[in-house]
C-alpha cells in the first residue's frame, strides 16, 4: 500500500474473536451490534484472496451472523464488502431493525427517523465473543 | 411468504447463468456492469441455507465478481446482501469507478458527479454469460 492505511494500524472497533487470519470487531457505528468482519492481511478484494481463504473468511461472517441473530432477533441483517474509502478487505455484518434510524434503507442511505431507544445489554460483547469462540472453534 | 415477492415472480434482470439453485442477472441499474446473483427459492438470509447452498451461492458471486474484474477492471468491486425491501437473497455486485455518479460513497449513498460515460461493448451481456459458464462449469 502507498497510504497509511487504518484497517492495518488499528483493529478497528473492540475485537471479540481473531485468528491469524481475520478478526471480528464490535463497530463504534449508531446501530446496534454493527460488526465487521476484517481480514487481517491488506488485500482489496475477495477474489484477491484464495479459496481456502475466502471460505474461512466467510465462515467467520457466517458465525457472527448467527450470533447475532440469535443475540438480537433482528428483522433483517445486512452484508456488505465494498472498501471504496478503506480498500482492505472487510464485512460489514448489520443487524437491521424496522425502527432503527435507516430502515428499510441501508445504513448508506438516507435517515428515516430518529431512531427507537435501542441498548445493547452489558454483556453483549462478552457473551458475542464466547458464542463466536464456540462457533468457530472445530475450524479456528 | 405473505405477499408477492418481485424475486419469485420475475426474474429481476437478464439472465446470464443459471442452474436449479440461483441465477446472475444484469440488472437494470445506473451503474454499468451491476449484477445480481439471486437465490431461486424465497429464503430470506444466508445463514438460512444448509452450508453446501452457501458455499455454492458464493461461489457463483466469486466466479461473477471475478469475470466482470477481468470484462470490466473496475477500481473496486462493491458486494452486499441486503434485502432490507425484498427479503428473497440477492447479492448485489457491482463494479465501481471513480468518476461513477456516487464513487466513493455507496450506490445507495448520497449521488457525488453527473457520472463519465461508459457504455458496455455490445457483446458484454454475451460474454458475462460464457465466462461464467466456464468459470462455474465443473460444479454447475
Amino acid at each position: 500500500m502507498t497510504r497509511r492505511c487504518v484497517l492495518c494500524e488499528d483493529d478497528g472497533g473492540r475485537t471479540v474473536w481473531r485468528d491469524a487470519r481475520c478478526r471480528v470487531v464490535v463497530a463504534d457505528e449508531p446501530f446496534p451490534g454493527f460488526c465487521r468482519v476484517i481480514w487481517n492481511a491488506h488485500v482489496s478484494e475477495m477474489t484477491d484472496l484464495d479459496a481456502g481463504d475466502r471460505d474461512h473468511l466467510m465462515r467467520v461472517v457466517w458465525a457472527t451472523e448467527s450470533v447475532l441473530r440469535a443475540q438480537l432477533a433482528p428483522v433483517k441483517m445486512n452484508l456488505a464488502s465494498l472498501g471504496n474509502v478503506v480498500p482492505h478487505l472487510h464485512w460489514h455484518v448489520i443487524p437491521r431493525f424496522a425502527d432503527d434510524s435507516h430502515f428499510p434503507q441501508t445504513v448508506w442511505g438516507a435517515r428515516q427517523r430518529d431512531p427507537a431507544p435501542r441498548s445493547l445489554p452489558p454483556e453483549f460483547a462478552d457473551q458475542l465473543s464466547r458464542e463466536l469462540r464456540r462457533a468457530l472453534a472445530a475450524r479456528a
